[in-house]
């Protein structure tokens, strides 16, 4: 398949590779001639990386299925899928999926990786806007592959499905929001997550690495392989329902405690930052991210492993 | 050092393990003579398992360090720390803390495996409620290595940071609780993220099976080996006062969704059920508990690894 990629920041490259280790043709385009000049050779070095990894096998044959367009034309022309990702203001969402409406083939499917914006808020007034949807991914969508896909009221059900196959294609694992709503499915969990976390420190239960350490040495480890309701499922003799019967009273009287909406201090976040500045100074935060990345890349390959071995 | 195990069903067997794995004398008891026999064949098993996953070098030393004991007296005599692991009745917790108290020497730690019972409800009247604490595992403490610590308003400094010292000898990875509060920390976070996830699928934004995925494939991945803060800390340029303004906002108006503290209602429940038992068939459900403990046991030597990889 033809892919089109709108947009060559961070998120575009990390489609392009997406897209080409699954074996489609990908065409990769940028408002900015030389952005797509520096990201083709960005992508050569994180293909580069993922090689390195095992978990690519071919990275030539993959690189030559990944070249770059000079217009918007050009980038969309035989596209069956447009994957936008452009900086996340609505008034730039609507200029290009106008113009993309009109240039790319029926039948193309129009997606946005925005995480913040729904489609309903720039697509209203599109001839095409039934083909138009989010197709939200988690950075970098190659090591991460969840794909929140959520459609507007007037999204067509056979673009949700061309979409959904499109992510199974590559590997990807596309979720299907029935409905939009803010922040989508994983946001929303992450900051009712976040929400406890900051107010347990903010009232001095424990303090912020205490907190990060419960997480990653405890409660993460099971969600990294099974959801929070697989979890629960294993968690009491008789599946799901038992254990929501077993527990549901004290999660009840915790959530009675947790439904405040203050918004978070300023005092608060200096509190938090403080504890992080002194685990790790600010000129490590670069560092750092290319740790988490190759901690990212051995999950995956211990996640793919393990999936083969214990089935 | 001297440890007891007191109680030998699957906590204390595991926390046997636990303590011979980090070099300590481990003496195990129960109320039921029996119990301590079937605990040490059970325990035999899973060592085997554990030296097989490479997670432990010397399964026959470590075994070594392991026997039963015939009477509370004799598994506490010279005894250095105590983990009580009876069930979670707080008239047993009562009871079992006045005999210990009475029977083992001076500052010998008396911790409990307890979940949901704070130490200020069983420890209140004992001359020694100095020494009684909470030293919480997850199951099984040998795969998940948090622990979380929190004394009662009479528990020692020292003591507490004794049952810190034993917990790092052992490699688990203590967190400090500075007052009693209902579910600890684990559980709370557990709580307002699965709140948000029954209410996602009653409202039928996504269903269940789409929800794991997300945290499977997406969410959970991260927090597998950093915790939320490293998390965000590293998702913003400037770290983690930057995310908290750049998104405080998102997730302030996110949680003045999220204040509904309704129990979950029985339909929801019958609902979230039948979404997991046609995924996994109830006769299913101790093969798929075992493949759990497998993929655990996969993560925890895949995170050893990657620890000594990507410092």
């Amino acid at each position: 398949m033809n892919i089109a990629v709108v947009g060559s920041g961070l998120i575009g490259q990390a489609w392009a590779i997406v897209f080409a280790r699954g074996g489609h043709e990908v065409r990769l385009w940028d408002g900015d001639p030389k952005a797509v000049t520096s990201a083709l050779t960005l992508i050569a070095g994180q293909v580069a990386d993922l090689k390195a990894a095992g978990l690519i096998d071919h990275p030539q044959a993959l690189l030559e299925r990944i070249c770059g367009a000079q217009t918007l034309e050009e980038v969309l022309d035989g596209a069956e899928y447009v994957q936008e990702n452009l900086p996340e203001r609505v008034e730039m969402k609507k200029e290009i999926f106008g113009r993309m409406d009109k240039i790319a083939a029926p039948g193309c499917v129009l997606a946005s990786s925005t995480s913040s914006i729904p489609a309903s808020a720039f697509t209203e007034d599109l001839p095409g806007r039934a083909r138009c949807l989010i197709a939200h991914p988690v950075n970098p969508p190659y090591l991460v592959p969840v794909v929140e896909i959520c459609g507007a009221p007037w999204t067509d059900a056979a673009i949700v499905q061309k979409t959904w196959d499109v992510m199974e294609s590559v590997g990807q694992k596309p979720v299907k929001i029935h409905r939009e709503l803010q922040g989508f499915i994983l946001n929303r969990l992450q900051g009712a997550l976040l929400r406890e976390a900051f107010k347990l420190v903010e009232q001095g239960y424990v303090d912020a690495e205490g907190l990060d350490v419960t997480v990653r040495e405890g409660l993460g480890l099971r969600w990294s392989f099974m959801g929070p309701f697989e979890t629960i499922d294993l968690n009491a003799p008789d599946g799901l329902a038992d254990y929501a019967r077993r527990f549901g009273g004290m999660y009840q009287s915790i959530a009675e405690e947790q439904t405040s909406t203050e918004p978070w201090s300023e005092a608060l976040i200096e509190k938090l930052e403080a504890s992080r500045r002194k685990i790790l100074p600010k000129e490590q935060l670069l560092a750092r991210r290319l740790w988490r990345d190759r901690r990212l890349m051995g999950l995956a390959a211990h996640k793919l492993a393990a999936e083969k071995n214990t089935k």
